[in-house]
């Protein structure tokens, strides 16, 4: 069976533990607040276990659904133990202050930056293209399917990752190696800037289209 | 009434140039042969001009549609005469010998090298994250429609565009400042990487859903 921990309990962290338990994986989901993380968890599914973060990991797959200025406080407080796991970067690295450029070099990406931090580690970018609300109900507005992109040089953790999202319901596809995440990132701070701009809604946004 | 320049008379090109006609400007469509070019016109609607590139640019907006190698010659030969007009580069400056790299600086774009080339026109980004069937049929392989992402500094000549577009049948919506023009290359970029590696077909890619 697959495993997951899914540290962050907000909208994303909940709308991924309610897709792995759906796709039959024993999910961990790890936030700071005890009460509110098993209140999450509760409407995730039945079988997640929840926990608070600095907790074992249990997941073979490990999923950093947090803002990105709570990372790297997070790969410290797991220093060690991310060796060898499939760890997800959920992030979108804008500069919240003026959602006008990202924190990261331009040429590189949130998840680049993780992997350098944690080199043993499996690091994969996902979900940063699709709205919680997408997440949590499969489709864009009701126009098309969620799609989850999913960026790595791992291939074998790319496909546990895509496939625990598809028995979870969700489509996900391969967007290429790590270094698509520059791009995947771009997409993402795109899509942010026409929802704060209310150009569109945050049950909408780009959806993959075959 | 809104007059545009096209040059380039590929699918791009002449997609824009039916879409323009659509929309009731005074279309002029330029490429290196008049035979070719003649023909896309006549596809385009019967009011559109077609010449050869070099010829006295009749149209307001001029919208740059070429590979992005091809476009330093073309503002060389028309130095000069670009200034005060609304200058519309469609270009994913993709190496594309690797499909693996952008060819412009990463916190840039070719729009906003295109801008530092010519000071004096008014530079938008537009089109580059619509592939040419798309902008034809003016739909995302039938799921949604297709909308133009337009950036740029100027306000009015964003409107102008967006009004033309609007007027020929295809959605358009405005993506914020030029320097967005970096957002919207990368997500070019990725679009035509999953394209080229046949995970969406070129009929697709991404609809923007509200």
């Amino acid at each position: 069976m697959t495993s997951i921990s899914i540290i962050g309990a907000g909208n994303m962290g909940t709308a991924i533990a309610t897709i792995a338990a759906t796709g039959g994986a024993s999910v961990q989901l790890l936030a700071q607040d005890a009460e509110k993380t098993a209140a999450a968890a509760a409407v995730a599914g039945a079988s997640v276990v929840s926990g608070v973060a600095g907790d074992t990991l249990t997941g073979e797959i490990v999923v950093l659904a947090l803002p990105y200025p709570a990372v790297a406080g997070v790969l410290a407080q797991y220093a060690g133990q991310l060796d060898g796991k499939i760890l997800v970067d959920i992030s979108n690295p804008l500069d919240f202050a003026t959602f006008d450029s990202l924190v990261v070099p331009a040429d590189g990406s949130a998840a680049q930056v993780i992997a350098q931090t944690v080199p043993g580690a499996r690091v994969l970018k996902a979900f940063n293209t699709t709205f919680a609300a997408t997440l949590a109900t499969g489709g864009v507005n009701g126009v098309a399917p969620t799609t989850v992109l999913v960026a790595g040089d791992d291939a074998s953790a790319k496909e546990a990752l895509i496939a625990l999202l598809i028995a979870g319901g969700v489509l996900a596809l391969d967007a290429g190696a790590l270094k698509r995440a520059r791009e995947l990132e771009a997409l993402g701070f795109l899509q942010l800037t026409l929802a704060a701009g209310s150009s569109i809604g945050w049950t909408g946004g780009f959806a993959l289209v075959k």
